[in-house]
């Protein structure tokens, strides 16, 4: 099949069937739902990419594994050169105003599945790693999108698994079959789920139950999606909110498991702890060197929105506009230099998977998610006070009050009224809009938070040898 | 009447007939209409106050001008004590959840509109003061509300008024007439102005026609309101919206005037030029002053709404949280600082007002700005991945998935789930509602932009003072 | 005596023979020696300020304990017209370019034993307060300056003084005795204490020999002052140091306590724990309250500073220098208003002391210290290159040389180049030398650190009443 | 000769013959002067490590140039190997404590002149890249170090070179003859000068008199350095100041060019305004690439300290200090990243040499600067108070006091006391001594100026790119 089309995409959300509850009532039809539509456009985006001319190549990679022409986004990553291209794949999707596509989770599991059954085969004589091999071939060959259950209730947070009053609160195995296992619990914020192909699911507390990992399609019996819509104006308005009508966040979930099975060929951890080290690690690091992609194509759109509006207003060369755009310009660079940095030193993994160095995009998005308050700060600052308190797209268009607004919202000599209606609007869209908040959140939460990313990157950087050489400095020691 | 009730103020508005648009539609009440009714709720809350034992006492003064009493926010402060007093009530104040009640525009205009009318009866033989104090009179007796029009749209902001392709950039007076004068233009972002009881609208540039001062109902013939609803939801969302379904943001509206007559009796200025040391000092001093009065108050219900999440969570003393709390707790210190300091050194002008010292608010307004992007990092980072995943209530409500979503959203023990649902969704729309955006907005640019505030800083700190201290440490000079 | 004169304060040091160790000699004179001329001459700031006609009304008022005029150093605030006062003396006090004179301590330490004194007194029938009444007479009458003793080496700090290896980590009592007690410790970064005339020693930890507050004279059998020199150039260089030359920080001292007797009229505390929570409290506001006026004063001299090279390189108009005034004049501005509203919102102590409100000036006091380098980047930033890099005074003033720097110096016509070197020099001074990095520790640890800061500010703000706002605002509880 | 020893460097010093003045005084040998010592030592640890067997092959590489083993510091790079090698060998370089060795220009000034002199030849038929061929062959074959003259007097900067008063002000060539130009001027702050074996001076403003590029030995006749010593202190302490005692920053100098004759074969540019876009960049990029470097290594000496110290107060898992940690890790790997962005994303030069980009290494210039007074406050805080107050080694040395130094300066069990002394020493003399306000000030100033690098990024960074990106989202035009 090679690439998929949009369209094809589209058709395989319609042949499953995935036990779907939004605003209290069943969906049976989640593609032409409107809450969906703005989450699975965005989804859609990346196949979009793939037919697209200009794009077609860097999206497209041979797969060592099936020896066929394959999506980038589903292909395992054996080296430097391999990290190099996605990031240019990436930029060129940066020209999509899509902030968040979501295609990023089925790259960061197979990587992290591949490399984790691996070692876990090694250290256990299970056979777990040909497992991920048949569900890597089924990825590629269908050009699959995966949907990610990561994180579960937790409840009391100051407790773990077994102290919790309820021991569901983190999703366990409560029998293992011949066949399969049996799991109980749920997956809070799962993002974009329903509309994926398959799930992978984890879990890796203990006592051992806790421990688990596996595949799952999305309308497996016993697994239910109670859901939160798109982030996005309950009717799309083009104008008025240009970014967040057509791509504005998505669909979130949680994923309730009632007792699902789910067969040994699907399952690729199950009490092996030592494999925390593996599975985490890689999964993260994929995950944020994709987070901070996005960010940084974002900040693009920021920077080009400010730069815009600015010139609209007649202040396009006003000093403390060019001060704004150098700070976010230096920013962009400066979480684009994260991504550059962990793909040029990341590492091989013994199974193959080429993983990017975790810190320098830990510490990259920490950096971006605490600059988006600032940045902000300029956008509105360069755009004024019209930002949240302009009158609506049907004013505008209205036979009695549009030619007061055509008059009064004129900007500058030789910019339509229109052009800087837009333009103020999506400044709004992309900073005080029920979607901008939406974005935040993900910038703070989204992959884990400020202080889980400190605890790695304090695990990576060697304390020990800047010790040693502020003692040789300071002349202590033999 | 002294002090209105709520139900009084209502009733007024129900009289009144401006002509409004909204979403393409002329809107013939507004009192009952959906996207009204948050905005409205929030500017009845400074009425709400005065009836409120608890508060009665701070928000009634005795007025000296009509020697009655009267509610604090028509009141013309005299003297530092009167600044005290109303900061108290504000306090008192800052335990109503709503972020603007705008009756702040009220009382700035006034004090104002006072020193400035006096100041040029002073230089120029007019007989303005004699206007105003009846207006006063005539605010104070009928607990009105006033609404503002400050900003014109501007077109090219490289470009003054005579230079813009339009006339009708900036508002002007087309005709004096010996009875009044004819005013045409547009003020943009008006906030609450159609459900304010009167108007004062102001321009003060030159030539000549672009400087006036006057005041007008609402309801006077050839003003259209063109309006933007509220930034609430859609429908009241009591649990999910908690903040923006009652006070979640104003109604913000371009006013437009169409060959607006005024009588002479309600101007207060115009082509003085002079007065505009006067005027402009005064009421930004005094507006500054009330935002970061609201500001503070903000801060607060944000820092209590990240300790209570974090006690839900079972982290209420973990390490980080206890840093993010206090920080924002320094934060509001430090605003209410300026609040304080800016009553304490203000100053008695000829006419008798007080005014509050600008540079301490307006270093606080530009400091508490700021500070919001960082706050709501602190709060969502406490609050964790459910701001802006949480499933809506109809789906808490609902008897199949009800169950479901009460048991994983058990947050530590001894707290029911409902509460940290609730707890959840008020850091959700502190921070990421489409009212956030707004606030946010309102923060930044609402009152003036940064580059105003500092250039008005500059002027009030005595930067040759400083340098002569400097002098004398280096040596330089006699 | 009334005020004494500088020279008066010298003569007084000259008569008292503290047994003081520097650089490993014993210092017979410190008067004379040049390691302590500028700490001295620090001291003496206050001095000169209360024979300035100009400050001399300020710096005199009437005290109510002797019934004569004294100093108002020494006088103990009875309500926030005396705060309020103080500020404005201290104001101008920032006019003399001295960071540091030292004199707070005095003011600091009076207020805190008079009330804490008074309180053990209630609820110990004790006799401390009469104690403290007559030094407080003493102090006043002969226009002394206290040192203080608060801060002892503390060893291992996660542990407590009793689980120390060695017991006398901490300052305490080893005998007590019917005409008084015998202590032993030491106190560390004791500032300026060697030229006092009296000191003020306490400690507040358990157990109860742990607990003890005195007043001693420095010459007093058993003290020993282990010294390190002001951080001045070894021989004053009046235009390369023009602040550090004479005014470059103080002598630092460790005290060791060897056996030390106090006689009970000079004790004011001894095992009576509860008094922590008076004495720490009233010390720590009245200290911040003092180092925030300093600091203020600090950075106006920063900002003449910035302001004047500017000027001379030609760039006083530059958008990026503005910005940057400006940046500093709202960082002086909020630190102003913390102290204000401290005095504004301050509250007398049972005991008749009057004491400002802690968190404005704990907020002030961090916010301060952080914005220390931030301020250096500016000044510097405006100052270019040749801060760091300009060559000596000697080659300045030597036939050979002095010609090209002379020409090559030079900034904008119409300033002296002498004077353009001298501006640069202060810019250094204040931001690289070894002043400023002492300045800079002052800033930060001096007065406690951060997390001690934090940790009382948290127990000030209300935290419960914000939750009870945030529950309301979100519809929890009853 | 392939790489020089540190004796040869300083052999090679001894027999130059510079005209040199400190302090109102000839120095007719700077190898033994005082205040030469710290910034010989400086320079000559990239001689040291060329010899330190661990680093030697990182250190050595082959010319292509000159067909044999020369130092990696006068190597022509010509690919991104060649960069990542190099950041490799600096990281190596990292281990030493020494914060700025200068060799960085011996490698800026060959790159920008090979590929200036390139392109001047290629546009004007010049023959300069041989004169610049010849000279790089000679400093590979010796192992040359080079000095730079890049920054004239200025003047009054808001003038151009021939509109101030004095036409010196600017360096310029006052006469052009047969066999060489005769120049004039000075150049200011230059760094290491006298003790490099070469200079590389230019001026590149209009007309065209101030517009030259040339090399010219040390010694020539005519040319007179006006130095400052070393921030160090006056005499060697090696446990006070344990970094400035032996690297505690460069001798500063003014160079002043009376009338010095440059022969036509040391020229690579003159009058050829074109190539201000090749030699400005390229030069720049290479000089922040190495200063980001330095930066980077210098950072985890402060991150070393800052563990070290709060292990030995016995806090060393404290939160806030964890915290402080992980800030200053993430900086250090923001800022690495920017290294290594620079070097992947570099481009080659037409002329052969390979470039890095400029934006990453600008932007973390910037950062990093700025960074500088946050880190400082963490490196003071986790070490406490005795920054700045601690006692003198001759104290701590003295039979007397040492034995009350020695117990009161004791930290946690099992760290002797003297390691916690030179811990404290050492976070003084990084934030608190000369060479800390010093080295803020290179970081701040060094290699140019905020502005001048945001002006550069502006022009890199593409916001008409951006801006269609914006127009193209908010449905503006085709």
């Amino acid at each position: 099949m090679a690439l998929r089309t949009r369209e094809e995409y589209i058709e395989s959300l319609r042949r499953q069937k995935p036990k779907v509850y939004l605003g209290g009532e069943e969906i049976e039809n989640i593609v032409d739902h409107p809450a969906f539509k703005v989450g699975i456009n965005s989804a859609a985006v990346t196949y979009e990419l793939g037919q697209d001319p200009q794009y077609r190549e860097l999206a497209t990679v041979m797969s060592p594994i099936i020896n066929e022409e394959i999506s980038r986004w589903t292909h395992i990553m054996r080296d430097e050169q391999d990290a190099l291209a996605k990031i240019k794949m990436w930029s060129g999707l940066g020209n999509y105003p899509c902030p968040c596509h979501y295609r990023c989770i089925t790259s960061d599991v197979l990587h992290a599945a591949w490399a984790t059954s691996y070692e876990i085969d090694k250290n256990h004589n299970t056979s777990y790693h040909r497992n991920v091999q048949e569900i890597v071939k089924e990825i590629q060959r269908n050009d699959l999108i995966i949907g990610g259950g990561f994180v579960s209730p937790k409840g009391d947070r100051s407790k773990g698994p077994a102290e919790q009053a309820d021991p569901d609160m983190y999703l366990h195995v409560v029998e293992k079959r011949k066949d399969g296992i049996v799991v109980r619990g749920a997956k809070a914020h799962s993002t974009a789920s329903p509309y994926t192909n398959m799930l992978c699911v984890i879990e890796m507390e203990s006592p051992e139950d806790y421990y688990v990992g596996f595949f799952t399609p999305v309308d497996t019996e016993g697994l239910t999606f109670i859901c939160r819509p798109s982030h996005a104006p309950t009717e799309p308005k083009e104008m008025e909110n240009p970014i967040s009508s057509k791509f504005g966040g998505h669909v979130e979930a949680m994923m309730v498991f009632d007792d699902v099975f789910v067969p040994w060929e699907r399952v690729f951890m199950c009490g092996e702890y030592d494999s925390v080290i593996t599975f985490g690690p890689i999964l993260g690091a994929s995950h944020l060197w994709h987070k901070c992609m996005c960010r940084a194509g974002n900040m693009d759109l920021s920077i080009g929105a400010t730069a815009l509006i600015a010139d609209y207003n007649g202040v396009g060369n006003a000093p403390h506009i060019f001060d704004s755009l150098c700070e976010m310009a230096m920013s962009a660079e400066i979480l684009r230099s994260c991504v550059v940095s962990a793909a040029v030193e990341g590492w091989r993994h013994d199974s193959g998977v080429f993983v990017p160095r975790p810190s320098p995009v830990a510490a990259g998005k920490i950096y971006s998610a605490k600059k988006l308050g600032e940045h902000r700060y300029y956008m509105q600052d360069a755009a004024g006070g019209l930002v949240g308190t302009m009158a609506t797209e049907k004013d505008y268009r209205s036979p009695i009050t549009g030619k007061y607004l055509e008059k009064y919202y004129k900007g500058r000599e030789g910019v339509p009224t229109e052009d800087r209606v837009r333009a103020i609007r999506l400044i709004e869209d992309l900073t005080a809009s029920e979607f901008a908040g939406w974005y935040h959140a993900m910038c703070i939460s989204g992959g884990g938070s400020e202080l889980s990313f400190k605890t790695w990157l304090a695990m990576e950087y060697d304390f020990e040898k800047s010790k040693l050489k502020a003692k040789k400095a300071a002349g202590i020691g033999g």
